[in-house]
């Protein structure tokens, strides 16, 4: 794409129009600088086909921040809005509108809460609060699901791999076959998430770590036509890069050429005195071949050379790969624990993508008004009851109990302090049979979790380092019930109401639904 | 993201490290600007769980030359390269690399032939075929992958969705579940597969179409909650846009709130002689509301006025509303194909991420590299037979039947003519027992697939507009078989090799087999 159409796609109109025509008609109804308040949540953790997440790793506030920060309406957007007409052929956007969203057309007046990037979440918790005009809280709906919603579905994704991958590195690999320009946030999604590098150049260099990679068959390809062979290949890389020797041995046959070959080159290299890298197995059965090179590559006294495994990989083939490793091994005289300590796992498609569930299904939903000094509560009600939003302003709060596991996110109003009553009554958020009361003194901690996420300053998002993020979810992790982590099948984690809350939401209910067909 | 991160994640070094590491490579052999064929081609059409294509459409080609024309190394990004280091604490890329980099790293020397944008595409066949400088061609893999295999990807759903839609229109709102920016790269895909305009309304003005919608659920939630209910919302938006009226009928309750309500506004849009567009539906029970809808809207002389229908829509639900319409519609004296004829589609997140199949597997190939004047042909290996590559420099042919149906897509040697053999010998990309003859007289028409597809001038891909992409796909799929186009369980389309080809490949098979082990 043109680089100018990247800039203008990518600004403040990568939004959808109907934000813009309701903000128009905001700005006529004179409620554009209304106070709203809008909240994300999402509905259903992601399910993957035959195993789902039970939490998921909110990502994304640091890059909407700083796109926040920098994108504004300027000539050149209402340029392209002036020029839109409506089906009478009259201009959509009138220019009293126009004039003000060149004006006002920017989010300096947006004040987010909500929880910190990288935390452990779930679902219909509200995981951030935009408060602000309405008409530019409205605009913001769009980039902001854009930027949450993927974030958060790939640090979830990256999330059970490092889970699956028993503390060994995992390497992303998948801008080839990502949607566009997204695979870059796909990236930075994955690193919350729990991937330790990308194999993608720009994004890291952006982020501040080192791109990782070595070589693609092609080069043992054009080898091969030009008469050098596989060895050629190899012995050209070592020679560039003696202390990075990691080589792929599959372009052949790997048993038969690839790994005698790459023994062959790490035995020159150790003679110069180099220390080589590693083999990258990328094909066939990854289990097998990487007992039979630990075999191979032990017998020439190469014992903790690393092996690279890639193609196809999910947080199951990873555990299924470990876990034939752990049988196998012990019957070619291997030590399971010295292989599986060698192994790298390099991901693509399916992280990049969300393999079986390719989307967060977050959405952001108006849930207050401020009309004067009262914030007045906003409802829509569903036919489906776990889709009636939770209206109002509230706080969340996360309960851990005595062996500090985190028991329960409870929604409450604004106004109560969780943290200080001596008990907790608590409803479900849709069946009305499912109450519980929770006494303080069976709790270790009583914890808020939607915090002030300031645009500026060293509280804010943009203020966060990678490892920041990468140790909240670590740290939430640890207080994560391990059924609740489970890979398949996993325990539902509690989301409740207070008695409060559920007390206004049926009485929203009861009079929108007095209110219908009027 | 901060522009600046973007810039540098979607310029040049938006590629994997590994073609940085190779190009060096190439560089101290002396090879980089040897030139080297590669070849993209994708293995298998998509497949969607329950459904697959029989084809694809390829996309992608034009946004790929716009951002090989402007992307390059500049010294901007050679100051990341050179920072970064290897094992040792050494600078991984040395100076003489980098210098030739700042000088020679651009894609101008890079000639691209293959199918135009919008034709209808077939596995295994090379689309788009690269030649040019090795280390350049190398580097351009990982753009150019991301570029072609989401759009195709994209293209091709849009298209089925487009089958099934029977001709009416579709509206594309999948920003807010995108891969982040990469949603624009969607929308284009989309509209070339089909789809008739977008909600994005960035890249919509980038690709110059009008951004198409109304309003959300928390325009009516927002007017309810300061008193004025969903009535008074609804007239809101009629007197601001009383010839783009569009109500969505479903916050409070669609039957007994949201379409009596729209139809009191367009009753009085009427009297004030302005024709009201329509309704949107965006839950429940789709076909049997909008029979409901069509009833009610009827029953008051709004005959024409639109349905919009959105909510989890792909191919399969359009196809199973639009069948459930037609078998209900006379139940309830409604003639089906008014009902029909008043539909619009909106289709969200199974579109923008291709639901079931997030990833096309295109892959890009070294297929030749040219030694002195010869080129010599590069192959690969796999012990899935399926997966060894087809060598050497080819040309593409398809093949049409007496009913001007294409009947099968050719690999040829570059310098067969198939549109002047007599007779043509075809063999199976695998199975070496499926062979078959084919007459010219059986034909009606051999055409040349792959042309040139300048970087500039009046052919190149750059002077496409949409519409022309759009008719190609049109014409294509005209001229393929009903079978092959079925949503679900398509019939196999032929790929062939040309007996010339098969014997070169089973030549260069056997020669490595030879050497695999030496």
């Amino acid at each position: 794409m043109r680089r100018a159409h990247r800039q203008l796609s990518e600004g403040i109109l990568m939004t959808d129009q109907y934000q813009l025509t309701m903000a128009q008609l905001y700005f006529r109804q004179g409620l554009h600088n209304m106070d709203a308040q809008f909240e994300y949540f999402y509905r259903n953790n992601p399910s993957y086909g035959s195993h789902q997440a039970g939490y998921t790793v909110l990502a994304g506030t640091g890059s909407l921040l700083e796109w926040m920060a920098e994108e504004r309406f300027t000539e050149h957007e209402i340029a392209y809005l002036r020029r839109q007409t409506g089906r009478s052929g009259k201009p959509l956007f009138h220019r009293d509108f126009l004039d003000w969203l060149l004006d006002e057309g920017h989010f300096g007046r947006i004040r987010i809460t909500g929880l910190q990037e990288g935390r452990v979440a779930h679902p219909t918790v509200p995981l951030l609060t935009v408060q602000g005009p309405m008409a530019m809280a409205q605009i913001l709906e769009t980039p902001l699901l854009n930027h949450i919603n993927y974030q958060t579905l790939i640090a979830t994704k990256a999330s059970r791999m490092h889970q699956a991958a028993a503390g060994r590195p995992i390497l992303e690999f998948g801008l080839r076959r990502a949607q566009g320009y997204g695979g870059n946030a796909g990236v930075r999604g994955a690193l919350v998430g729990g991937v330790d590098a990308s194999s993608n150049v720009g994004i890291s260099h952006a982020l501040g770590i080192d791109p990782k990679g070595t070589h693609a068959h092609s080069m043992v390809q054009a080898f091969g036509a030009l008469g050098a062979g596989e060895i050629g290949a190899f012995r050209a890389y070592a020679e560039i890069y003696p202390d990075d020797c990691l080589l792929l041995v599959d372009t052949v046959n790997t048993l038969e050429s690839g790994i005698p070959n790459a023994i062959t080159v790490f035995e020159e290299l150790r003679a110069k005195g180099h220390r080589p890298v590693g083999i990258r197995l990328d094909s066939g059965d990854l289990a097998h071949l990487a007992l039979q090179a630990a075999l191979a590559m032990n017998r020439t006294g190469f014992t903790d050379t690393n092996i690279v495994l890639s193609n196809q990989l999910d947080e199951m083939v990873i555990w299924q790969i470990l876990s034939q490793i752990r049988t196998e091994a012990p019957k070619l005289g291997l030590e399971p624990t010295d292989v599986v300590n060698r192994l790298v796992f390099g991901v693509g498609t399916a992280l990049i993508t969300s393999q079986g569930a390719p989307a967060l299904d977050g959405v952001y939903k108006l849930t207050a008004v401020k009309d004067g000094t009262e914030w007045k509560p906003a409802i829509k009600i569903s036919e489906t009851p776990g889709k009636t939003i939770n209206p109002g302003t509230k706080n969340i709060w996360r309960l851990y109990d005595k062996r500090e596991k985190a028991t329960c996110d409870v929604l409450a109003m604004e106004d109560e302090r969780l943290d200080q009553a001596a008990e907790i009554h608590l409803h479900h958020p849709v069946d009305f049979q499912i109450q519980r009361t929770l006494h303080r003194e069976d709790l270790n901690r009583i914890e808020r979790l939607n915090i002030d996420l300031p645009q500026s300053g060293p509280a804010s998002p943009l203020a966060d380092t990678l490892d920041t993020m990468r140790s909240r979810r670590e740290h939430d992790l640890a207080c994560l019930d391990d059924g609740v982590k489970r890979l398949v099948n996993p325990h539902l984690y509690h989301i409740s109401l207070t008695r409060s809350l559920w007390d206004l939401k049926q009485k929203l209910v009861r009079e929108r639904c007095k209110g219908a067909g009027k």
